[in-house]
């Protein structure tokens, strides 16, 4: 061995044994996998990840995913010692609470983690979002000889992430994009939880993949540097594929437990740790332990990280003079600021236009955003016709146009979810996926993902009730509304008309503080006036009152979202007429409302006047707003097949249903 | 062309037409796939299918699904054609309310629908689960010259199923376990809803398969009846691989919109349709009509049905004779009876036996109904040693061992849904899935489709809190409880100890209304003692009296689920030596408590008494049992990565919080 060569051992053992201390101490974690994919790992950041520790959020720099985020271990003890702001203390307190080293690599607490990961399938479909945005960005901004946008994405993926369907939509559609800054290296393990993979998985990887339209290049043994180096060159070259590299690696390698379920997901014990060391020649004393020279060979990466984000800074400098409006645009996107007139443009719809669909005012409040905002892109999975969701004149996002502003998921909604979460967490574009409300069963995941992480993923969902009519209960959302509510942290709105649905629209655009998902009706409904109704205020705190009940004291509050408003304000002039006095509160988002300040809600909802909830939906949820005394007109079955009209009538979604439940919460608190 | 081929011809377009007036009927439907896929379904039907119109549930029909369940009015044409009992009226009441002929098929509506289908890649999924259940019950049925259970699985699949990530699982298994008897023809048409697939779905159809393991088959025509009936002949006489027919096809066939999007997923029109109806000489007059000929043709199905049941019955009745108990035994899985002492090895659980976590007692219960339920089958999406649902000295189900009851499906929780619910519907097994509740979400829209379906499948979570500990927010499961509880139809049981989980198998064996949920710990958690808790009569109730109030009056009701009964029972002993005298209800299910009589719901949740609940989960939902007065203690955010104890102290989950909480609501009450 070389004494290069001996320094590569050196600190792939490093890495190695860092993980396997780190897991040792919280007696919890996957030791197996660092042991397996530290050389590939090595290779990787060693010799090709462009990225500044010092800076984790350089712009340009190259997004490392660890789509297998059980090996979360691995991560850490990369990032610590490339020189990230992570002690080895972080490591230390691996899986304790308070850490920023959780059992699963979590965005937002290590610096560096680019992304969330551990359900698996989820690293990899964010992966593909993030070099979409990449091949967005760049067709937006570079020039000529100044590729200000430049970067790839890298993975390392496990077979459960391959056998997960979404990373099977999302590689199928990173193939059709031609993504070829996408670089994948997949650790062929041959184990998962159960035994030997054969025993669920015997496909040919390599021949699913060309059928992607990647590149598939193949490393015998997951120990050979030279042989890792030369397949990420030979992607590195790759003009119109993605790659992914299949590693045969040894899980627990060099343990007792190697290529065996047991490495996977357990502690090795102090036995097999010990013989582990030894059979690596690694001291057995102390743990945590870092020899000099590695970490002087890996803090390198400290002084070229600098060096690599001051020419890119130079090369900003240089495109800052020559396109100076587009530099001011570049600085924006990427901090995520709007622009001043953004949303100068957004219509205001009047009830003489005759009733409009929610979806149809979210479709025209989407192409007036674009207009404003540059890098706004999304897309369908393939229902931009019925989810009005297209950027009209903005061009269909592919190979030949990376500008295209329009995603065409194909029916890959899962996908979807997961390239909108990654194309939101690369930054620099404003993401939106769209489908109708019942399949966002399909991308829940994703959804769940964004909501944990915090970030900005825009979820646009039509169809958004029984009243889509004929296509019956399949595609009837019922129980939807309530378990999008039931994820902490995402944002719901269901606007009440065209008026609402931009106001929903105004928020989603400026929301900071997680994901927003919109409930969007198939049907046209009225058009609230908004000379009449104070909607532009109302939408942003949740809930408000829409029309006071004559005399201003209520007999009743009618509370409503979505496409039951206009039936709460129907019931109301029926019960106005019978004499009893009716307030109509339209309550687009629980999430927003729950916000207020105690006062307002309060004021809202007093207790003393009696409550009734309508939404078509389930009812689980409504009485923590109507109380123990109100009422909720809910959907606890499913749907039916019939005209959207018929179906809303008789599932109890009329007048006189309304008008008789109210008039007997009245009776009873009288 | 032959009189033969004139009649085929015949027999197609009325397959064509009357799908094209029904959808023209109803101004609503998708008539642009029974225009292209109507011949491939004929050849299907007429040469291959063996089914008996006259009885749907002759248990060794051939499977047909039309994954494509868009295409409905496709099937319900070849249903009414063929003679099952579908009057033609119900034709005309397509998508009608009240009607049998929804927009997407349901099961249980029209006789010979199989799987209710729509939501893509459900479909696909359900045939491979359908294939398992057939190849399972042959392997423990037949004996030789006697084989009673030996059909094939059919179904017609869309590049829409070929896009969704469950159907690339459900292939891959399907390619896994080799099986031959699974044959789908791919109706490829080049066009989605958004345009032409090339848009989003570049892939090589072929070479994904053939590396899933499955023979691929080309029809270059859709028209070519001759070469469709080979590539079936083909894939008939194939060993070793599931079958796909790759059946080049135009969608609107004939009509003015072929090979457009527009002929997706509206009607025709009734220019177009008089084109159409010209373009393949049919009479404009009168709609929905069916030559003599034609349904002549037909409705031989009906002689032939019953001469394939009446030579099955006769084979049936010589595996009577010489294995009497098998051919019961088939009677009896067939009827989904159970054996009379199924139940008889159930554990029960003694508090001196130490912690159990549910899971591990789950286990065990599974392991005893296996001795005395012959086709018990099931399996884990890679996590069989963490569910604790290998049924233990039962094999593993496989080409080389059909009698495994053990089915290893990989991480693809969602194809299990589908391969569980599919199972389920072909019936003679009791069919289970297992994986963490967390990723409940990965499965949820086959979930839906169980409880839409209203069949019995048995889906197993574990790892159902925050207390599973290090994992961390990405595997801890909050909102899951809730948002399952959401779906009409589904029950979820929550026991609260090893006795109460044994319970909850003696009752998801015995359900008949429904899919069944268990959320299960992954921590050990205190046994209750039998003999002083009204366990075995309280869980099925729902919710029981776990522990009365000193005196039996309570000034608080603690209703608790799962391991949080354990910190209610502790808060309990807390409160009455502060002179609170406290009940705490166990509630294992809220859709069985939902089931019970008002007197009985309302004797044990009486309005007067304060109530506390407390779930390591969202609150969201709770408030219809503790009411306007009452409190919950729940999470209403993401878990934390930690030690299981140290996550649920933190989280609220200790006896002071519990204690403190219900302390002041006693005092606002006094």
């Amino acid at each position: 061995m070389t004494s290069a060569e001996n320094l590569d051992q050196l600190c792939i053992n490093t890495i190695r044994f860092l993980a396997v201390d780190a897991v040792e101490k919280a007696k919890s974690g996957h030791p197996g996998t660092p042991l397996g994919a530290a050389p590939m790992a090595y290779v990787l950041w060693d010799l090709f990840l462009r990225h500044n520790p010092n800076n984790p959020n350089w712009f340009n720099r190259d997004r490392f995913i660890l789509s297998a985020g059980h090996a979360s271990a691995l991560l850490y003890s990369l990032l610590h010692l490339y020189g990230y702001d992570l002690p080895i203390d972080e490591l230390k307190r691996f899986r304790q609470w308070g850490s920023k080293t959780p059992g699963h690599p979590e965005y937002g607490l290590a610096p560096g983690v680019e992304a969330t990961t551990g359900p698996l399938g989820q690293g990899f479909a964010m992966g593909v979002g993030m070099a979409i945005a990449e091949r967005f960005l760049a067709g937006y901004f570079n020039r000529p000889g100044l590729p200000i946008i430049d970067h790839h994405t890298y993975a390392i993926v496990s077979d459960g992430d391959l056998m997960e369907g979404v990373s099977s939509e999302a590689a199928s559609l990173a193939g059709t994009l031609k993504l070829n800054k996408l670089i994948y290296l997949y650790d062929d393990n041959h184990i998962s939880i159960e035994g030997e993979t054969d025993l669920a998985f015997t496909e040919a990887v390599e021949g699913r993949f060309e059928a992607y339209g990647w590149r598939v290049l193949w490393v015998s043994d997951g120990n050979d540097l030279a042989a890792i180096e030369e397949a990420i060159r030979v992607a590195h070259a790759e003009q119109e594929r993605p790659s992914i590299i299949i590693i045969r690696t040894h899980i627990g390698y060099a343990s007792p437990k190697q290529d065996t379920a047991e490495a996977h997901g357990e502690p090795l014990g102090p036995e097999a740790v010990s013989a582990t060391k030894e059979a690596l020649n690694w001291p057995l004393e102390p743990t945590f332990y870092v020899p000099d020279t590695a970490l002087a060979h890996f803090r390198r990466a400290l002084k070229r990280g600098a060096q690599l984000e001051d020419e890119w800074n130079s090369q900003l400098e240089r495109y800052r003079l020559d396109y100076p409006e587009m530099a001011e645009l570049l600085d924006r996107v990427i901090a995520g600021v709007l622009p001043p007139s953004w949303d100068a443009e957004l219509p205001s719809f009047h009830p003489d236009q005759g009733p409009k669909a929610t979806r149809e005012a979210s479709g025209k409040a989407m192409n007036a955003l674009a207009k404003h905002l540059s890098t706004f892109i999304g897309g369908s999975a393939d229902l931009a016709p019925s989810t009005k969701t297209l950027l009209i004149g903005y061009g269909d996002f592919g190979f030949d146009e990376a500008c295209g502003h329009n995603i065409h998921f194909g029916v890959r909604e899962h996908a979807m979810g997961g390239v909108v979460n990654g194309m939101t967490l690369h930054g620099g574009v404003m993401a939106y996926g769209a489908t109708f409300l019942t399949f966002s069963d399909y991308m829940r995941p994703a959804i769940r993902l964004a909501a944990l992480m915090r970030i900005h993923s825009i979820f646009v969902f039509t169809h958004d009730s029984i009243a889509l009519g004929e296509d019956g209960p399949t595609h009837q959302p019922v129980e939807h509304l309530m378990s999008l509510r039931a994820i902490p942290g995402l944002t719901l709105i269901r606007p009440a008309d065209a008026n609402e649905a931009v106001e929903a629209w105004r928020l989603a655009v400026q929301y900071r503080d997680g994901p927003i998902a919109l409930a969007l009706t198939r049907q046209k409904i009225p058009v609230l006036d908004p000379g009449r109704y104070p909607i532009a205020q109302g939408v942003s705190k949740g809930a408000y009152v829409l029309a006071k009940a004559e005399g201003g004291r209520p007999d009743i509050i009618i509370i409503a979202t979505g496409s039951e408003v206009h039936l709460a304000l129907a019931a109301q002039e029926a019960l106005e007429r019978n004499n009893i006095h009716t307030e109509v509160i339209s309550m687009p988002s629980w999430e927003l409302f729950n916000a207020q300040p105690e006062d307002y809600r309060a004021e809202l909802l007093p207790p003393d006047v009696p409550k009734l909830a309508v939404e078509a939906g389930v009812t689980q949820g409504w009485r923590e707003y109507v109380g123990e005394d109100g009422d909720v007109i809910g959907i606890n079955r499913f749907g039916a097949s019939a005209p959207g009209a018929i179906v809303y009538d008789k599932l109890g979604y009329n007048v006189d249903h309304v008008v008789q439940r109210a008039e007997a919460l009245v009776r009873k608190k009288r």
